[in-house]
């Protein structure tokens, strides 16, 4: 492909809007436009990208037996409140109507329309198990799209769902999909692990994150070098601490003046206490905009764990308070609040079990409460493991490790569903003594450009991108210099298309441009492989390869080019 | 691939709501399942075609120097007003609004998109001319979807946008993209003629339709056996006529009584007049619901084209009247207006100029008039060519043959657009003057799943489909008889494998049903070669190979079975 016929905008600045290097470097790259908040266009070179990721996706969906399948973008309200998701799901749902004021929405997810699919066509324990999967495009109207294609609205998906007998077979199924998952993340080039996650929305039984390690993510997760336990923060539990801290004199409560702190971190350094002795006093609202006030406590280092609480509370409608409902509460603003003399139910985190000489707020502008006693003072109605683990926590499965602490991105989730979904859809099937029983369910998502941003976030340097070789746009770049040596250009020309009969995808960049941006544009891009042809060089039948990743460069006879690059390219393949 | 583990499920009924082959036979043969009027999952064999389809599509693009990319389904509603169709569309535009109650529309076509990103980084003349193109997925809101996947409301096109620096360059990109899409419908075996084609709401100087010929299609296309010229009914011009009936003598007109009688064919039996004797009189409202009126004529036995009638009249919003304002305008019922005495504006077809004897309703109920001549009785404002060519009119570009009549269904389009779009939206380039032009640009579509619906109108027998090999979604499908006979399961298994191996797609029937069930099956689902494996023949080391097409049957030693297959498929690949 002649750069010159081809359309690949570089750009020389950063975009305005761009938080973290992967979105920078697509924008630059000419891979992506931004047509609204979290709406792109792709461009050829990203979608190449993606393609690339999808064939290596879709390879291995089929080697495990997953069969491709595609279903409509717009979906029918109808099933999706057979499930009751119409009602629960809240704005992320882009909800449409039609000419005749039907409801429909933009399937952010497919589980309605693929149970749909399933429970009309399959009759028999004989069609089970079926694994079905498509790569679509998907909208969730977020309500902050940001990190380029990390965080879009409108957004490339594959997503599969595992149809069994029963949940024996099911758990096949999900180990199917967790071991294609990992050939697939492995071939794109990707640093990874697979980790414990918490269920949310989509509900079911259990299920695991794929996160690419890089420091730009948005996801915590933590793992033990010793029993090598690995889990998303919001799903590791933590190991049950004994509290030993008891004082047995139980002096009485003192009410400080605190004028304008607010924060444990202002108010400890102001008392000269540490954030460890405070009681952290949050108040939510459970069920809704209406819902019931409820004081949340945990020790005042640690971090809640809404996923947990949520949980705890048997709801999927908390929300921090506003601080009007906090004013009415806790009669103070927020900052101030405490657990002593509160009206509201108490739920706390096991670690203020027994807590003694606590600092609270007073539930009074401008002051603290010394001395705060659990069971003197306050009284809890339930307790929970509703923390973050912290930095110095021990693993909870071995029990033997510290955690370890790390950034990622999430670019693939698998799910045990159960029958959460076939049975408010009435999927069910005939068993071998003709008795209907209801389908066991998993679903499977990969984020298809996550995929390619990711790779960016984990392969780049300050000159640009750096792609895997098995998810790069192009193979080879070829940079013709001195563009007035027609001995250049035609060699240039020649081997392009030579590397393209073998079979290599080819860039030449044929434009009337100086070497400098050539040698800029090649490297922001992050084709693997360049291949400098100069007039010197040529003089002893010479170019010149450079490998982008590392910048090795060295010199080739024309006559040797093929059988080198053969020999690089398996070492990059390899690695 | 196994259909033990494939999700393949035929119906032996056709769907209640179909009404052509196409759409009986795609349900039947498990390829599509409608999940809501218009909206259709596509199942694993559907899919299959689409994908066959859309590469010969990517591979014919690509060889014409057409670039691809990827644009969202979801625009912002401002890009569209830059253009004021946001305004003009109508209700096939499907409408939506964000979580922040900002307006998008899910593209039904990408002008507006696509020369959003080109007027962003096409600079230079030097970037021109470009040809971008995409595969995706679109709605429009069809007021009656129907026949299955030809008029789906969600459906998957490619559509191409070509960006020139002058129209002379553009008309080589219309006439690439031309070429490219006679190599598209030839590669998918396909009886296809080009016509031309009025331009509608996409707007643009001139157009064609590439049209497959079928009994079923929704459009009529004209053509010339003699000079070649073809056109689309909308867009065929009329040869004018040359009228020579004038009546010296002009009679009075006479009043008749024709009690409930309103049309053509009502009133000429009963007044024993033909036809053509006729004025025809339509009333229609121009520019909307409180447009003015207008009366419309045309001889009797013409039909109204309203295509051209819109152009005549310089607008794109033209209605019948309402049965209420044909009442306001002519104090009668529908069914018995007549130019004489008409209050409103007169327009007519070439064919009223110099009419005479005519008879027309009387502007009563109940009456018609005899002795209608133009001039004396009523006076025209404008003439034009509105009307359809009918059977028996002579080809208007060679005059020298009459024309012949088919059905067609369009799977495809080209128009020249000008700078209808990039004008409104200011994409402009620097010549090499350094002068700021306008870009001219084209627009080519094709609809992929219309592509398969309409080669099953093709080609089809009583079974079921008989699919081109080229975008059929398997080549081979192998029906193991006697399922107790280890020696022809394994034989088949083997066959299936050893045929994979050879680049061929395979299905094999390893279900555990009826001959006759599998034979119907394959007959149904027209894969083109059929492999018989049966216990007798497995005896003389012999299996049997039918094509489907023509049902031809042969007896094929084993040893010799990849020979004969290389051998018939290359037969059928050539026709």
């Amino acid at each position: 492909m002649k750069i010159s016929r081809y359309f690949m905008p570089t750009l020389r600045e950063d975009p305005a809007d761009a938080e973290i290097i992967s979105h920078k470097l697509m924008v630059r790259a000419g891979m992506i436009r931004k047509i609204a908040a979290g709406i792109y266009d792709y461009l050829p070179l990203g979608l190449r990208v993606l393609r690339k990721v999808e064939n290596i996706v879709r390879e291995e969906m089929n080697r495990a037996g997953s069969i491709e399948v595609l279903l409509p973008s717009i979906i029918p309200a109808d099933l999706w409140k057979e499930t009751g998701r119409w009602d629960v799901y809240g704005k992320e749902l882009l909800r449409v109507k039609d000419r005749h004021e039907n409801d429909f929405c933009y399937g952010p997810t497919h589980e309605e329309a693929m149970t749909d699919l399933v429970r009309r066509d399959v009759k028999s324990y004989k069609q089970l198990p079926v694994i079905l999967y498509q790569i679509q495009t998907k909208f969730r109207d977020e309500i902050r799209p940001r990190f380029g294609l990390m965080r879009g609205r409108e957004f490339i998906m594959k997503d599969a769902y595992s149809f069994d007998r029963d949940e024996e077979s099911a758990a096949e199924s999900y180990r199917k999909m967790f071991r294609a998952y990992e050939r697939i993340f492995k071939r794109c080039g990707l640093e990874f692990r697979a980790v414990e996650a918490a269920t949310g929305q989509i509900g079911g039984s259990s299920s695991h994150e794929f996160m690419v390690l890089a420091d730009s993510g948005e996801d915590c997760i933590v793992s033990c070098q010793k029993c090598g336990y690995a889990s998303n923060i919001e799903k590791a539990d933590v190991l049950s601490e004994n509290i030993t801290r008891m004082d047995k004199t139980m002096p009485p409560t003192i009410k400080v003046k605190t004028p304008g702190k607010r924060t444990i971190d202002e108010v400890s350094k102001f008392l000269k206490k540490e954030p460890r002795d405070f009681i952290k006093t949050l108040i939510y609202t459970v069920g809704g905009n209406n819902g019931e006030a409820c004081a949340v406590l945990l020790r005042g280092d640690y971090e809640v764990n809404e996923t947990k609480l949520a949980r705890l509370l048997e709801t999927d409608q908390l929300e921090m308070a506003s601080p009007e409902k906090v004013k009415e509460i806790t009669n103070a603003s927020v900052g101030f609040a405490g657990p002593k003399g509160l009206k509201c139910r108490i739920v706390a985190d096991f670690s203020i079990k027994g807590f003694a000489n606590g600092v609270s707020g007073a539930n009074e502008d401008d002051f603290h409460v010394l001395n705060v006693f659990e069971g003197r003072d306050f009284r809890v109605k339930i307790y929970g493991d509703i923390r973050n683990v912290i930095q110095g926590d021990a693993c909870p499965r071995c029990a033997e490790s510290i955690l370890s602490f790390h950034r990622g991105i999430e670019v693939g989730h698998v799910f045990r569903l159960g029958t959460k979904y076939s049975k408010a859809m009435k999927a069910v099937f005939l068993d071998p003594n003709g008795k209907k029983k209801t389908i066991v369910m998993g679903t499977y998502g990969i984020g298809i450009a996550r995929i390619a941003a990711a790779a960016i976030e984990q392969r780049h340097d300050d000159h640009g991108i750096e792609w895997p070789f098995s998810i790069a746009p192009f193979h080879i770049i070829i940079l013709p210099l001195n563009k007035n040596d027609k001995k250049v250009a035609d060699t240039a020309a020649s081997m392009e298309e030579e590397l393209e009969n073998a079979g290599y995808e080819v860039l030449l960049d044929d434009r009337d441009e100086r070497a400098g941006i050539k040698f800029n544009d090649a490297d922001l891009i992050g084709v693997p492989l360049q291949i400098v042809v100069g007039s010197r060089g040529l003089k002893n039948g010479e170019i010149e390869i450079k490998i982008r990743k590392d910048g090795r460069k060295m010199h080739v006879k024309l006559d040797d080019l093929k059988e080198k690059l053969t020999e690089i390219i398996s070492e990059l393949k390899a690695g």
